[in-house]
This record gives C-alpha cells, structure tokens and sequence, in this order.
C-alpha cells in the first residue's frame, strides 16, 4: 500500500517492528488453542510451551515498537487495542489450525522462516531488533525440530496420517511464498539478495525433511501464492482471533479493577 | 464411598496417586483457558506458565500411577480414558473460572494448600511421591506468591475490584473444606494430626495475605462445605472439561495416525 505511509525511517521501523511482533503473537495465540487438546500430555506441553515463546517473543518487540512511539503506547495497547486491519502478521499465522497435521506443517514451515530470518537478523544494524533475534533463535532452534521430527513422523506413519499431511500441504503450501515477499517496511532493512539467501535456505531445509517423511515437495513455478497480510489485508480468521483476544482489554480498558 | 475400593494399600496408593494427579490436571487445564485471555501479555503468560506447571506435575504422578498398574496403563490412558466418575481431584480445581478475581482466589488458595501439603508429602515413606513433591514445591512457591500479590492488588485496589474478589470469596469459599477432609485413601497416608497442621498453615496464611489485602476472613464455623470430589462425585462441570480434554484420544485411541 505505497502512499499509505509515511516513508520516513522511523516509522518504517515501527511498521517492521510491528509486523514482526505480530507474527509472533497470532501464531503463538493460535498454538495456545491446543493447550489441553495436544493428542498426547507431553505433546500438549510441548506445543503450549511453544506458543508462549512466541509470545515471548512478541512483548519483546512490542515493547521495543512502544519505545519508539515515545511512550504514547504500551505492549498491551499495541497488542489488544489495535484493529485487524493495523496488523501485520503474515497470513500463515492466523489461518485455522485444523487437524493435528496441519498445525505441524503451519509451525514447521513458520519456524523455518523464522529460524533463517533470525539468523539475518542478529546482524541488524538496530541493535535491539539484533538482541531480541538473538535471545529468540535457540527457541526457534528448538520450534524447528519438534515440528521437523512431527513432519517426518506424520509423513513416514500410517497411509491415514500421510493423507492428513498430504491434505494440509495443498491448504498451508499457498501462505508460504508471503513470507519472501518484500513490503515498503522490510525493504529497508532485508536487502534483495538477503531475502533470495533466506528462501533458499528454507527451500533446501523443507527439501530434506520432506526427503525423509516420503512427502513431496510441491511445485514452486506457477504456484499462486496469498499475500496481504504484510500490508494489513487479512483473511476473515484474524477477527475472530482478535475478538477473542481483545476481549477483555477492550471491555475493561487499562483492566483497572 | 466405603466398600467401594478394595482396601489393599496397592489400591489405596493407586488411588492416591491419582487424586494427585487429577487435581493438578484438572487445575492446570482450567487456567490454561486463560491463554490469550489474560488481561495483559504479561499476566496471560504467568498463568500459561502456572498451568504448565501443574500439567507438568500431574504427568509426573500419572506416570508413577501408571506403573502401579504394571504397565496396563500409560499416563495418557489415566488422563485421557476415564470417565468423570473415576476422576478424584478437589471440586475447587473444576469449578469455572469465572472473572480474574475468582480465577485468582481458585489458585491462591488451592496453591497455598498444596504449597503446605507437598512439604508433609516431601516426607512420605513412598520415595516417588516425595520426589515429585520435592520437585514441585518450588514451582508452587511461585505460584502461592504471584497469587497473593493479585489478591492484595484486587482486594486492596479499586472499589469494583474489591467488590469482584468479594463477590469470588463467596462462591469459591465453600470449595476449599474439602482439602482438609480425609478420604480412605488420604487416611493411609496423611495422618489427622498431619492434616490438622496443614489446614492451620494454610488458615493463618489465608488470614495474613486477607489482612494486607484488606479482605474479611470468613466465618470458620457453621460454614456449610462442598464435598465429594476425592470420591469422584463431581459438579456438572468436570464433564464438560473432560469432554473438551478427552475428545481428540477418545476421537482417535492412542493417536496412530
């Protein structure tokens, strides 16, 4: 959405801080709805704890993107008071979970991204962007190899857990080209060929685990791809998570009481 | 329920054992319906966290439970697979959340309550359940003491949030009797004069934390109790948890897909 935005710096580093504050925190929030649904204790647990790194994750640069709004916003305005049309987060965040397989691929596909993308930006100029991407990568680390070891486990299993993944694959696989796509924000501070290193790191890394869970890696010519959520054009789904989310912020501002 | 167990003290620490596991369980997944519902990123975390916790526990005693059975049981069978009526956890951990205030109230007191009981259980001539216990203590500790801030933040706060912990204080007060009742299998292994020194502790420390809050300790005396949960007689409100808790494993026994 050129033109919406003020193209100073400052503010595209706001909208960047945001947008990955975001991603954090509507994919953690949509992980959380399995906490007491996982198949197993130990796997609920472990997908629990998950989400709450993320949101971890997500007060960390909340709070950093309130700073540089010079104190007129707090995490929890930033978080709970905005609209759905404000966010940021890549569509893969806020689509439904679905079954079991499915929000397996949507985290392993995500924390592959993130894993990559972290990586690139530890070396940020803006020394708190590089802070909170370091002290988030060994749980990203951790993110990509549970959800790894579930794709191969899911992929390598039973003729009905290969269709569920298989089927997963055709809904998630058009909500991954976004996550390489550039907007006027991440222009700034991911140069092309940063981005291309990133994709390709995440391309050979979905490459291999699929090799080892006997699944197929799809076509990535004349794919259509979803894109929006970068410049704030979500799917219906973001509304409901924010109205469950914002519910309380909203109905009790401050929650003075 | 007299006549109802075999009175083998094998069968009585099965049975303890699962009481143990079931209030953690049942506690732990009622306050992870707080996650994203919290009223701010910080506290959501703090309660995600403290239901983990208590997840974390009741695995530790399901899968001690689980080898008393000899290997016919895993601890997603003793969570997943019995009907309400074998559930034994306190009727405080089941009751719904309703608003913080009482959310609040539920844990501070059922947290103080098991911070007293695992120190006497640290003690037990059974070595497993002293070592979870051990274990667990310092994670409650934590939980008795972010309980007990909120109490005195709401009691001593505004006059809505005084009027909602008061408004809790009557409906979670009868639910915290039965903590302090014996049951045949409590009987073994927790003498009265052990159970009569628990329930002082937790008294004076319900009445230490109430001052500084500015909360009216309630009556001790002709204070009718709600009983039944250690002998699975349960609210209508355990079904409902087990239905939504159960789903997936009843869905699809033991998940092979």
């Amino acid at each position: 959405m050129p033109g919406q935005h003020i193209n100073h710096p400052h503010v595209q580093l706001f909208n960047y801080t945001l947008h990955l504050a975001d991603n954090s925190l509507v994919m953690g929030h949509r992980l959380s709805e399995w906490t007491g649904h996982g198949p197993m204790l130990e796997q609920d647990i472990a997908l629990t704890n998950i989400a709450l790194d993320l949101i971890g994750q997500s007060r960390n640069f909340y709070q950093y993107a309130a700073t540089l709004k010079g104190g007129s916003e707090t995490e929890d305005t930033l978080a709970y008071l905005r609209d759905a049309r404000e966010f940021r987060n890549l569509l893969i965040t806020e689509i439904p979970n679905g079954d079991w397989a499915k929000t397996i691929l949507k985290l392993f596909f995500f924390s592959t991204y993130q894993f990559y993308f972290y990586q690139k930006l530890m070396l940020s100029p803006d020394e708190q962007l590089a802070a909170i991407a370091e002290k988030s990568l060994k749980e990203v680390t951790y993110h990509v190899r549970w959800s790894s070891e579930w794709v191969i486990r899911l992929g390598d299993g039973t003729g009905e857990s290969k269709r569920r993944i298989n089927t997963s694959l055709e809904d998630v696989w058009p909500y991954t080209g976004e996550m390489f796509e550039m907007s006027d924000f991440c222009k700034i501070y991911l140069p092309d060929n940063e981005v291309n290193e990133i994709k390709k790191a995440w391309q050979q890394k979905v490459k291999d685990v699929f090799e080892e869970a006997m699944l197929t890696y799809p076509a990535e010519e004349n794919v259509w791809m979803q894109t929006g959520g970068k410049n704030g054009i979500h799917s219906e789904h973001l509304g409901y998570i924010l109205a469950e989310m914002q519910f309380l912020q909203r109905a009790y501002p401050g929650c003075e009481w």
